[in-house]
Parts: C-alpha cells; sequence; structure tokens
C-alpha cells in the first residue's frame, strides 16, 4: 500500500510548511531521503520566539541555509527553501505556483500551548498565525494545486480529556432513537489546542465545500531527537526544547534527568496522554502522503504510538536514569495549567497501523539513548529555563515582558 | 424569575456591543427602555459594508448619533456611545474601564454567510474580526470586569443538519458503556458560521479556566423590523436588509413579493432552520442579562420559536400576499450554498421558554406587517440587489471586486 517519493515515474513533490521546526526538519529530511522531491517553507518565527524568550535548543542547531547545504552535500538531494510567512498570501501564493506540490505537510503554526497562554498578545498572535495561516494553505490549494493533499498537523490535545473513548475524528452517536457519525466533540484547553480544533473545522468544511483532500493528523506528545537523517552530521541535528514553555513532557524529563534537576510533575501527575517517537513522525507523515485521502475527503489520525501518566513517564525516566548511575528525583509542582489531574483516558489510534506504522516503543534502550543525549548536552542547559512560568489562571491582558 | 434594570437599588449597565446593527439597536433600545444603563459599542463598519459592496437598507436608518439624540430627546434616556474597533484591545479597555458593565452582549461581528464566502480576503476578515474581537472581550472581562456576565450572539448554523436531535449546546453520549456529557458537535458551513464555532469553544475555555460566566445564544434566523421601542419615531427605525449578502430568508422573502420579484427559493427549498421574530429576540436577550450564568459557567441556549423549511416560508408569503393583493410567485434557483436541501431536522430550544420567554409566533397577521412594511419602502428596493451573487464552490482566493 505504501509508494515511496520515487516509485513512479516522476518523484512527489512535498510541500513541508514549518520544515525548520522539530518535527517539520526531521520529516523534509526523511522524505527527501525517500526519494520525494521536498520544498521547506517557513519563516523562522521559532527562531524569534527563542531570541525573544532568551531560550535555546539542547543541541547547538544550524541555519535552516546551512542545514540544507550540508544535507546536499552529504546526500546529493536538493531541498528547495521559500522563507516566508504563510499568513502573507501573496508569499504562499508564489511559493504554491513555483512549487506545484503534490502534497503540502503543514507543520507551520505556532504550538505551544504555554506560549498562547502568557499574555493577550501571545494568544491573538497563535489563534490569528495558526488560523489564518491555515485558511490561506486551503485558498493556495484551491487556486492553486487542486489535487494537493493537505497533511495537517493537529494535536490529541484536541479531544482533551472526555469520560468516554476517543475515536479518530468521528463519532458514531444514537440519541433520541436516531443515529449519526459525527465529529468527535472537541474539548481543548488552551489557546493554542483551541487554534487546532479551529484549523479542524476549518478544513472539514473546505474538504465538503471544495472538494480539497486532507488528513488532519491528531498528534501526541513527541519525543525523541535520533532520526536518521539528522543522525548523519552534527549540522543536520535537530532542536530539542526542554524549558518551561517549548519543552514537552518526556524530552524535559530527561533533560531534567541529566542535569540532576528533580522532575517537575504537574500537580497529581495522572495526566494521561499520547506520546511517540520522532521517528514515528515521520513514518507516519510518510504514510498519510503515500496513501492520500480522495478528493472532498476529511481523514482524521491520531496519530501516537502508546499512551502514559506523567507519573508513568517519571518512573520510566528514573529507572533508565538509575542505570546511568543518575540519582533521579521528582517533585510535584503547582500545576499551571487547567486540566483534570486524574481521568478516564482511552484513545483508539489503529489507522496509522492499518496503513503499515511500525512503532518504535518507548523502551528502557530508547530512554536511554534519549538520556544519553540530554547528558551529552547538559552543559547547554540554562537551568533557569526549567520550571514553568505560565500561569493558565493568572495570565493577564498585559504584555508580558520578560525578565532575565 | 425576571428582574428588570430598575429592580435593584442602582440600574444594571449593558453594554452592547454591535448596537448599531439590525438585532445590537433594537436591543439596545428595549433595554433601555426596560431601565437599564445602556452603551453601545460599534465601529459601525456595517455601514462600511453597504458603501463597499453598493447596498442599502430597505428602510432609511439615520446615523447612530441622531438615533441615540432622538432617543433621548423622546425618553429621556441617555445611551452612551464608544465608536471602536474592538479588534483594537486598547480600545475596548477603555470602554470597559469606563462603563464598567455587569453585563456585554456581544453582537458586533461580521455576521453574514455568504459575505464571509465572497472571497479570500473577506473569509479571513470575517474570521480574524469575530474571533480576536470575542477574545479581546474575554480578556477585557478577565481584567476589567470579573464579575461581567457575557451574553454572545452565536448562531443555530454551528450544528448544522446532524441526523438527530439538536440538543442546546451539549449531548450526553454513551459509547462504548461510558457516560459523559460533551460539547454538541458541529458542522458549520460557511466561514462565518465557522467563526461562531471557533467562539463558542474559546468561551467554553474561558469559563473553565478564568471563571468566566457565559451565555452562548444560538440564535436562528431574525424575521421582522418593528419593535416597541424603534416603532417610536422613523429616526429609531431599524435596518432591513433585503440583498443577496446581509438578507435572511424571511425578510427577503418579503421584499421580494411586495416589489413582484419571484420568491428565491435554493435548490429544491427543503433546508429547515430555526426562526424568530426581532421582538423576542430583545426579550431572549433581557431574559438572559436578567438571569446571568454563574461563575465558571458556560451556558448555551437555542435561541429560535418556531422551525420552517424554505418551502414552507413561501408558501406563508404567498398567502399573506394574496391578502394584500399581491401576485407572488416562487422560482428555484441554482442553490449557491453547500448544503443539504432534504434533511432532518429537530432542534431543542426550552431553555429560553423556562426563562419566561413568551415568543410572537410567525402568524399571518405578523407577515401581513412585515410584508406592509415591505410594501411602504418597495421604491427604495434595488431589484439588482436580490440575487444571490456569491457562490461557496466557485468563491476564490482573488479580491473581488464589485461591479456596478
Ligand atoms: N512537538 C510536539 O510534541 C507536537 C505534538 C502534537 C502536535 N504537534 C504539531 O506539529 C507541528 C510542528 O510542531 P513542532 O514541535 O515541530 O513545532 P516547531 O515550533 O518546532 O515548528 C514549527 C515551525 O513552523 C514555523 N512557522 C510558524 N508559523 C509560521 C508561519 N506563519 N509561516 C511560516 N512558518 C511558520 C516555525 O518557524 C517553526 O519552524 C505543529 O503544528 C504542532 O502543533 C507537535
Ligand atoms: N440577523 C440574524 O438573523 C442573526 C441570526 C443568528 C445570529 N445572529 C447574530 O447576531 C449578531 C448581530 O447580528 P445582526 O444581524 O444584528 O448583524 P449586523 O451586521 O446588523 O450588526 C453587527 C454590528 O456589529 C458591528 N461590528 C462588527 N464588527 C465589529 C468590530 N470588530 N468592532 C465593533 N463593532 C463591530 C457592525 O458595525 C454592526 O453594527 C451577530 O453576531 C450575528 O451573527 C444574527
Amino acid at each position: 500500500q505504501q509508494a515511496s517519493g520515487q516509485s513512479s515515474s516522476k518523484p512527489k513533490k512535498v510541500m513541508v510548511i514549518g520544515g525548520d521546526g522539530y518535527c517539520g526538519w526531521a520529516t523534509a529530511l526523511h522524505l527527501s531521503n525517500k526519494g520525494y522531491e521536498v520544498a521547506i517553507v517557513d519563516n523562522l518565527v521559532r527562531r524569534l520566539f527563542d531570541h525573544q524568550l532568551g531560550l535555546d535548543s539542547l543541541t547547538p542547531i544550524a541555519s535552516i541555509q546551512n542545514r540544507i547545504r550540508r544535507w546536499k552535500s552529504l546526500t546529493g538531494k536538493t531541498i528547495q527553501l521559500f522563507i516566508g510567512d504563510i499568513c502573507d498570501f501573496e508569499f504562499l501564493s508564489e511559493a504554491f505556483k513555483s512549487f506545484e506540490p503534490d502534497s503540502a505537510v503543514h507543520f507551520g503554526e505556532q504550538r505551544s500551548a504555554p506560549f498562547s497562554m502568557i499574555d493577550r498578545s501571545r494568544a491573538v498572535y497563535t489563534q490569528n498565525n495558526n488560523v489564518i495561516g491555515t485558511l490561506n494553505v486551503l485558498f493556495a490549494m484551491k487556486e492553486f494545486s487542486e489535487e494537493c493533499h493537505l497533511v495537517k498537523l493537529g494535536t490529541m490535545g484536541e479531544y482533551g480529556t472526555p469520560n468516554i473513548d476517543i475515536e479518530e475524528g468521528f463519532l458514531t452517536i444514537t440519541h433520541n432513537g436516531r443515529t449519526d457519525t459525527l465529529p468527535y466533540p472537541k474539548q481543548a484547553s488552551s489557546f493554542y489546542h483551541l487554534s487546532k480544533v479551529h484549523d479542524s473545522h476549518n478544513i472539514a468544511f473546505t474538504c465538503k465545500a471544495w472538494g480539497i483532500r486532507a488528513t488532519d493528523l491528531n498528534q501526541g506528545v513527541v519525543y525523541g531527537i535520533r532520526t536518521d537523517e539528522t543522525a548523519m552530521h552534527e549540522e543536520l541535528s535537530n532542536r530539542l526544547d526542554y524549558d518551561g514553555i517549548f519543552g514537552t513532557a518526556l524530552n524535559r524529563f530527561c533533560v531534567q534527568a541529566a542535569v540532576g534537576h528533580p522532575l517537575t510533575v504537574y500537580g497529581k501527575g495522572g495526566q494521561t496522554r499520547g506520546y511517540l517517537d520522532i521517528r514515528d513522525t515521520v513514518q507516519c507523515v510518510e504514510l498519510a502522503i503515500a496513501n492520500p485521502a480522495k478528493p472532498g475527503e476529511f481523514r482524521v489520525f491520531n496519530q501516537f504510538t502508546e499512551q502514559f501518566s506523567v507519573n508513568q513517564l517519571a518512573k520510566l525516566v528514573t529507572a533508565a536514569g538509575a542505570k546511568l548511575g543518575l540519582d533521579v528525583q521528582t517533585k510535584s509542582v503547582p500545576n499551571p495549567r487547567v486540566e483534570a489531574e486524574e481521568h478516564y483516558y482511552n484513545a483508539k489510534h489503529s489507522k496509522l497501523s492499518e496503513l503499515g506504522l511500525v512503532p518504535h516503543l518507548l523502551s528502557d534502550s530508547l530512554l536511554d539513548s534519549l538520556l544519553n543525549f540530554a547528558v551529552q548536552y547538559k552543559d547547554r542547559v540554562d537551568t533557569a529555563q526549567i520550571m514553568p512560568s505560565v500561569s493558565w489562571k493568572k495570565m493577564g491582558a498585559k504584555p508580558k515582558t520578560v525578565s532575565v
């Protein structure tokens, strides 16, 4: 069922929007390696956030220009680069007209929940950037690439934590003796997660009204750093965020363990979510591209491989740390978020497996390698950035300046 | 249960956002008449749309300044006026700080589905204006008016036309042996309707995270023109839109009947929706204000009184026209929208009745008075504006200029 980029006479073209980011960079290289013709579209705003907030990736990352040059010199493969903002439709149109993508993988959003909860202007920025950017992608597809398949990164966080099983995008409901299959109800809990809910609704509508073909990947929390391609050279290295704003659960814990900081469990630690290895992110996206949605189809896949509670993650990291001789402590910190700390969670995720996903599971060895990575770079850690600094309840309308 | 603005020692203050518009103007006068202290917040952009698209209200309408002056001279009651854009947070903050509202009724959005489907820039304008405007209102409430009750105008169109009964905002679902009450699944079918879905999700989140108290009024299609207050003087007259972009179903049919234009039934005409008289809009809003949501509560009322198919409306208008000696024809025109033309529809709407709503039903006499109104002003009708001019499927990315 899986077709590689090379299998047809002409290589398939994939536009990777947000291709300078954590998931996007790994995906762009992976697809290029698999024979797809790849173009990256990115305005590099993620690098600006780091400058503005005084944050940095654990791993040193090269400029996007040097990344792409290094990839070319190592593999002979060209990645096209369009630097610009997808909220600027004139720019996006030129990128679509010049590249003529068969698929557009859209990672290009402000993706941090805490960032969206810093202050009003960041909340507004997040929803505007994500919603309008995605609208522009939809219009560009309608106008310039009718056959193009949109592969859009959503998040498992769109569903919240309902007291019933989470299905993949749709739910068949029987009510007062009648039955219909409807979009799964959404209960997002940050302005960022909400922006993804808005996107999903907008995309579903354009599939129906315009015949757009789209796959919404409701992705779980991504962990890990190495993929086959980024491991080829240090200039290809991916970013790894560990700070309280952009760092995600497991990545943060590994860095905390490496520097001897207690693992920061928010509240009771019963928060359960879906997780996946970044090597599975790139695999899932490839599967979605190789098996496109039909014209007019709005398809939703839950993209994760295993679910864990925060407490389970803390235990796994503690055990893996012990093997490396690290004495890992855990500390409950007041939960900066508004979320259930103990809840039912059972989310389905069979559609990508049916397409052929062979997951990398979170085994000890994997934790070791992520932990080893964190230990290797631990001198780069700014411990002042580890604790959560953004409160859901206390967020205010006034612009929040960053203290140094 | 119903408390008027005067019943407490100090009159309650209501900020009517969008108070120069069709529903907002009628509501502002009604609340002022009932003893509430009223402030109107509006940037008058609705009047600008008319200029830009070459449209006009059937009824001549006075400037907002003259409307308010006339109201004062007739009743002695003052309505405060804040002219500005709620997307401008600096302006909105000043309005909140200076007026200190007990309730904010939010009508201030771009509310035409066809307008949002003209071209990309209007789609983006609609979602940006509505979503960011509402976010700003939420932040202003959090920052300056913690106790303020938000009464937000949503639309019945958020639900789409599911094959099961439509409940008021929430649905209790049993799935795989477990049960939860979740937000009712949304299937909106224009960028305008989608903006309302986005608003609802954003508001629900802030109720949970910040303790905002909010009532989301999922309003049906409003018809009619006279309310007790707007009928007091021609300078208080409300607007009546009949054109293909801002005109809504029943209002349009009455004007079409008055000028001898065949009633424009889109497609098969089986599209069924909830309708209400504008006198009930003002009554519902008053009921919501007088019986506020609790802190942290996100409450949803379906605000309509009767449901009709387009074909049923056409029949009612034809019969009422005959009584006035009008020979009313009906013509099916190709449906410019993407929507089911025959479908199940059964939407609940008991919560406002439980609070005391006494509906004005669509009787012959009512149709007569609306029709009479249309006949009275029929010389003002620009028949070139009657046919639908915006196509859901053909909408493009390019800015659409208006032909004269
Ligand atoms: N990292 C995770 O754990 C995770 C989990 C679930 C879903 N996701 C989703 O996957 C996607 C990628 O996440 P990530 O972790 O790689 O984020 P990231 O911030 O590392 O990458 C996003 C990239 O998009 C770019 N971008 C943002 N706005 C843009 C705009 N308007 N125009 C052009 N480029 C723009 C940024 O510069 C950045 O390079 C996001 O949509 C995110 O919501 C990520
Ligand atoms: N008319 C109906 O049949 C109907 C049906 C269902 C729901 N609604 C909802 O009720 C509300 C009012 O509808 P209406 O028919 O009175 O619309 P309208 O266009 O006549 O009035 C809206 C008013 O809001 C103002 N406005 C828009 N954006 C603004 C901004 N950013 N800042 C300040 N003011 C702004 C406009 O100038 C206008 O005066 C809308 O939210 C609409 O979606 C209306």
